[in-house]
């Protein structure tokens, strides 16, 4: 049977929210149907700023890396710029056939977990998550950093509040995901165009006809003019690593598949292409215009920032892409939003996290890996206080090692269903995994004592985790017997317990429910040792009254209300046997006004908190208005 | 019927407490039997530092007063600090007898609230009531703030963290006061031992052979050495009037009768006597002084300060002393914690504050009423930023109000009782009205614009919400019939509604219980409109099961699970007739250790609290441990 549900009535009808849902609800929007998903869904365009800045805006960080490294080995040596960003881009290449691949194969997102967990089996499904888990947490917590950072440098008034800064605009972008993906893409979808159309312009104007090229850059070089160093293999592989930070984020889309439109795997297809080209691009670009204009490390000068000088000179467009790109940095914070709660999600149906994340919000989000992001992200800006720089060596590893498990996963794949070409397939996605695992390699190695350390314990931990999760869902399940038919019910005798304080109309309600619900009934209440006269008294009320329930009063040396009825509950349940169930009815008055409640001396609350952990005993507590105490009695009166 | 209670058991009995409630039960002590209520309560001497601190330290500011509004007519008006001073002492001594009348008279405590309450009516008796809760509250701030600055005076490193020390302290005194007065009392007692001796020492060494005479004191003297003005009688008013300042204080003892050791009157009388005493002597000494070392106003130094440098010159008798002065100023707060617990219990017995105010706790002391001055103490220091400058003209207003009703109240006490000599009692007493009044009066007036108009609007708004809880009360008491015998309970019958996501053994367990409970059960599932399939095969497991039970199954076009259920319950509500009470049971898994409670989706708390405004419903969370799902299905296999 199939009964009425809420489809007749509208979402807003919900019975006298208070002030603060009503702000929250204005915050958040209104709760969504499910035919309405569509509204929260994105398209490719929107999954850009969506789940595509972490990857697009490390075009400022990772033409930077390979300059670095190789400027330590002199100025012959920056000619390795542009052989080295290509074969990052040739591995880009390489992921993203791979993770449109993934898409295609594991609709329901989580990227390099569903790959591992299907081909690898549940261990290195396991590191895939915990990898990716920590490594989108750093990613929330870097950009925003980064992003307040660059604010701060502009404005150095605003230095003493950074940590304030961060936790506000972690605060926004909680909101707006909790909204919703699709909202939120649409806020961050200016300035994503502005930047990308920005750089893609400085990019060309530079390779066709530079305006700056006789600019005098400021600072100082910081790159010996003699080679210093041989340029050995070993060189050539932690530039080739430093640089490949640039790739972080491209696994995103495939993590948050469930987010798109229908046809889903198509528009996710579409934008993980999307953010391949671009993102190739502009890497490439910016390595041919390092060639060109013979770009070396700077003191207070980025590498992006001398070839844009070079490009189109100091003027407005250089401002202008500049700022685009510090707003973006700090919007790349979102891909973890996109990513981790549908991550989450598949890790809740798997019962390595709890439930709760399996379940949509009412604005149809994972809200609860929304909010767990937000309060472990705001945790780790205030212990870090803001500042990056003990974040930024942790970074990527935990991207890396989801690539190589996402891409070796793929080769087993290829192995076991054997489609046309499979064997071609195989090859670029075995190559892919030789490449980023020795990139992991390279960068655990090469950052190990600044910090990678702590992926190498924390992995380890989440995992363990994930499998005591797991170990106590199954015993739950053993225990309630999932999937079996269960034993018949039963009905049985039922002990009301009544904590009373006087005899008036309250009682009389209360004394009535329970002699509807049970089939005992005993009222209990308590005496203080030096309120003499106050028993006899209501022992003699209670007699006058005459109802036909027995009362125990409880004399108290204590002025605890609670304790006498605990352990007369104790005492009860060894005297009486035969009883299926014991039931502690706490009477509240509620108050037709709010502000009424505080007149009310709220021992119910203190009383059900006290009972609520005692297994063989069930609290309901009985709301009563006064209106119905009224009309209690004087229904009975006219019966 | 008498039943067992706590009376054999040891009182740490309690089921498991947390962490935070064992630092609490270490913070406030173990809980205390009513026959140990003499280990709570205090002796004279005790009841100095508890009660008396606020009137003895007064000798600070006091003469100071006096000094200051006469010192702006020339150095010839400082000969009247002597006679000012004798006035004051002998309407001291008219206030301690009068107020020793009043401990006699009105043994419940509540001083000037019970006398015109008895007296002078209720409305008297509020506005008195009213008075004495700012004025206490103020006392509070402003005592703190004063010992705190003295405090940052001496280390000035400190200053920025004014306002945290203040709370510091504040949180101090009301985990002592939680505890009970006579631990805090004694905890105070050294202190206030080193004061008055002390000081006493300081006033007879200053006496018979001054130490420091040809002391040349620092600063610059502030008086004019021609007389700027005549000395006329509103000069010697100010004068009086700011001098009364001192008395302030005095009324304690008074309230807070029930807090000594019995027998009480007798006890309080003798702290009233004492600290009459103590205080009389301090005034007229350093008044004596005054005019001997020809004391005036000084830039940088109190008047105190420069009677002890004087007496016993600048070594370690001047700093014990003054150290031991910024202590006690600090620990004067503690006046309003003994006297304003008392007068809320009163007043909440006479229902002018909520009910709650008159319970004692664990600890057998008016614990609500602390908690409630430490918050509203911490709130003003948190708003004047631990700056007693903007509350100081607002202080003594109402201890002043409140000397004058309970004078008031005594004449009319006389004339009603007429005992022995009542003419002579009731001209101290009118003697005693009359002054305090015209004190009150000039009070107001002179410090009306600085914020006295403070005072004037919180006592009525006090009395208004003293008034509108008072008529809360008897309507609740008329709805309850409080007093008449109420109509016979009546059982009726009983629908349980129990919301169910599954059929297994919880399942089973739950409807055996709701068999049990109710004449008819309904089960009711929620279901989502995108999560096709889920319904139907919930559908077949419960007829597979076949418990004899509906099941509604709800089909919801939001991801909401409580609103269904809500329009559930309206609609049914609407539908069915008849039944005595409607209850919801919800299934709670327990888990045997706390850190698996986030494993489960507490669904039963969202669920819970959306339920728990309906009147017609109740809600009963059944709580069910792993081990009882497995005891009960094994026991019932064996029927």
């Amino acid at each position: 049977m199939s009964g009425g549900g809420d489809s007749a009535g509208r979402p807003g009808d919900a019975p006298r929210p208070s002030v603060a849902s009503s702000v929250w609800r204005v915050l958040i929007g209104r709760p969504l149907k499910s035919s309405e998903a569509r509204h929260g869904q994105i398209t490719p365009l929107e999954g850009l700023p969506a789940l595509s800045l972490d990857a697009l805006t490390s075009v400022a960080y990772g033409p930077e890396a390979i300059v670095l490294v190789l400027g330590t080995a002199g100025v012959a040596a920056l000619h390795l710029v542009l052989p080295i960003t290509i074969s990052i881009v040739v591995l880009l290449a390489l992921l993203v056939i791979s993770y449109r691949q993934v898409i295609d194969g594991y609709p329901h997102g989580g990227g390099a977990y569903a790959v591992a967990r299907a081909n690898l089996g549940n261990g290195a499904a396991q590191v895939a998550a915990a990898s990716l888990v920590v490594d989108y947490t750093l990613t929330v917590a870097v950009s925003i950093a980064a992003g307040i950072a660059s604010l701060t440098s502009a404005f150095p008034a605003l230095t003493h509040a950074t940590v304030p800064l961060c936790l506000a605009e972690l605060a926004l972008l909680t909101i707006l995901n909790l909204r919703g993906l699709g909202e939120t893409a649409r806020a961050f979808l200016l300035p994503t165009v502005v930047f990308i159309v920005g750089l893609l312009a400085v990019i060309a104007i530079g390779m066709i006809h530079p305006l700056g090229t006789h600019l005098t850059q400021p600072g100082q070089s910081l790159t010996p003019t003699v080679d210093l160093a041989p340029v050995g293999v070993l060189l050539i592989l932690k530039a080739f690593s430093a640089g490949c930070s640039a790739l972080t984020g491209v696994e995103a889309i495939a993590n948050g598949v469930p987010l798109f439109r229908p046809p889903r795997q198509a528009r996710a297809k579409q934008t993980e292409l999307m953010l391949g080209v671009l993102l190739g691009v502009m890497l490439l670009g910016l390595a041919v215009l390092v060639d060109k204009f013979h770009v070396g490390p700077r003191s207070g000068q980025t590498v992006l920032s001398q070839v844009m000088a070079y490009s189109v000179g100091r003027g407005w467009v250089y401002y202008i892409v500049s700022l685009s790109i510090t707003v973006v940095l700090g919007l790349a914070a979102n891909t973890s939003f996109g990513g981790l709660p549908v991550l989450a999600s598949l890790l809740a149906r798997d019962h390595y996290l709890p439930h709760a994340f399996a379940l949509r919000g009412d604005r149809l989000v994972f809200s609860k890996g929304v909010w767990a992001l937000g309060i472990v992200a705001a945790a780790l800006l205030v212990v870090v206080r803001g500042n990056t720089n003990t974040l930024i060596p942790l970074f990527a590893i935990g991207v890396f090692i989801s690539f190589t498990l996402a891409q070796t996963g793929m080769v087993v794949h290829w192995r076991s269903a054997r489609p046309a070409h499979w064997k071609r397939k195989a090859t670029v996605n075995g190559t892919g995994a030789v490449v980023t695992a020795i990139a992991t390699i390279v960068f655990l190695i090469s950052k190990f004592v600044e910090g990678a350390w702590v992926v190498v314990v924390a992995v380890p931990l989440l995992i363990l985790l994930f499998q005591r999760i797991r170990a106590y869902y199954q015993r739950l399940s053993g225990v309630l017997a999932i999937g079996e038919v269960p034993p018949p019910p039963h009905a049985g005798r039922v002990l009301v317990v009544v904590p009373v304080n006087g005899v008036n109309r309250l009682t009389s309600y209360v004394i009535s429910e329970a002699l509807s619900i049970g089939d005992e009934v005993v009222a209990v209440a308590v005496t203080f040792s030096d309120e003499s006269g106050s028993e006899a008294e209501l022992e003699q009320q209670w007699n006058d009254w005459n109802c036909g329930v027995r009362l125990v009063t409880l004399r108290s040396q204590y002025h605890s209300v609670v304790r006498p009825i605990l352990r007369f509950l104790d005492a009860l349940q060894r005297q009486e046997e035969g009883f299926e169930a014991t039931i502690v009815l706490i009477p509240v008055i509620r108050p037709t006004k709010w502000r009424h409640r505080a007149l009310h001396n709220q021992l119910d609350l203190v009383l059900s908190a006290a009972l609520q952990d005692r297994p063989e005993v069930s609290v309901a507590r009985i709301p009563v208005t006064i209106d119905q105490l009224e009309r209690a009695s004087t229904r009975r009166g006219a019966e």
